[in-house]
């Protein structure tokens, strides 16, 4: 029979699992804001960022409740104490999230993504979106190897965050300082969404194995 | 007569106030090497940014080792989350001083900041330096009503952060994307740096008080 601690310990789990579902529908839908310069959905993920706020507060709320009437030790204590972390980092995801939604929102109706780093930003959403898919299914499943796998994909984001700024301060850039700012400011907040997707693997590896891989 | 706990707690209390004092002086030498384009100065903030990380991953071994021991409950409980998030937020704070000081190694022997926006990094870093110090003392003495002054003394920087905006996106800025780059990159790493401090003062709120504020 499952002890109602280690019914608690499944919900907070599966909660992470759901907190980071929101990040993943956050950043997929910032992205498409700002591809397509769409205002109404830029202001939709400025609008829903509270549930991930909430989500966190609360997870962090009933984990401190837990840690409190049950002591727990072990693994189970490394759980509670790696999930407060990665509840952080995926609340800081949501964060970034909005972040490049507030961008689409500032320069509209001016799309903020000039044609020649199109591309790269289409690929970066793609990259984020589906190292935080992983980073779900790594929560849901909290499997040590498929963990480890999300401390390499970040590679794929870093090469495609230099290749902004070759372009950006190539000699023949046509956009000006403006542009350039704000395709540094949104390059930025690809790669650190990616950073805390690393972060958490390294985090889920800890849980499971009692070890912390190398940053 | 103190416990044994007690002291270990004091002990871990005293250890976050030491690791903000390596982020200060971390901080305060990359501004340096900023502003005087010291290589020398910038390579040692480098070098020696792995002392913070042994510090960070430490603590959180120690604090782990005391939650597994003496499961401590109320004020002592809040003492060990909020001190995770707080060791977590400090470490992340010499990363970006350890970033600033890159971008000057980067540049040298050039000057990364031009004269236009020189008095407004010699106030960011007086002003990160001054608050991380702060946080020291907040720390160190766990004070709420003082945590509380750290909430809005990041004002300051914020209004730093919107002028070099102002000043790199005018018309006439003389020095090019790759100049307004590196300055927009920094001056999001010093709002960072602050926005860390301003949540250690809301954490250390919560450990005394047993409420989070508002972000």
């Amino acid at each position: 029979m499952r002890t109602r601690f280690a019914e608690n310990l499944d919900s907070l789990s599966g909660d992470l699992a759901s907190m980071c579902r929101l990040s993943v529908t956050a950043m997929s839908e910032a992205s498409d804001a700002l591809l397509q310069a769409d205002l109404e959905l830029a202001e939709h993920v400025i609008d829903v960022s509270g549930e991930l706020d909430d989500a966190a507060a609360h997870w962090e709320k009933r984990a401190f409740a837990l840690l409190a009437l049950q002591a727990p030790v072990a693994h189970d204590l490394r759980f509670m104490v790696g999930g407060l972390h990665i509840s952080a980092d995926l609340h800081r995801m949501g964060g970034l999230a909005v972040h490049i939604a507030k961008i689409a929102r500032r320069r509209h109706p001016d799309h903020v993504v000039p044609d020649e780093v199109l591309d790269v930003f289409t690929e970066m959403g793609a990259v984020a979106v589906a190292q935080a898919r992983e980073t779900e299914q790594v929560l849901q499943h909290r499997d040590p190897e498929r963990a480890r796998g999300l401390l390499t994909a970040d590679e794929a984001m870093d090469d495609l965050h230099r290749s902004l700024f070759t372009i950006t301060q190539a000699e023949d850039w046509p956009h000006g300082v403006q542009s350039a700012v704000d395709i540094t400011l949104l390059g930025r907040f690809y790669e650190r969404f990616c950073d805390h997707t690393v972060e958490i693997g390294r985090r889920v590896i800890f849980l499971e194995t009692g070890s912390l891989p190398e940053q």
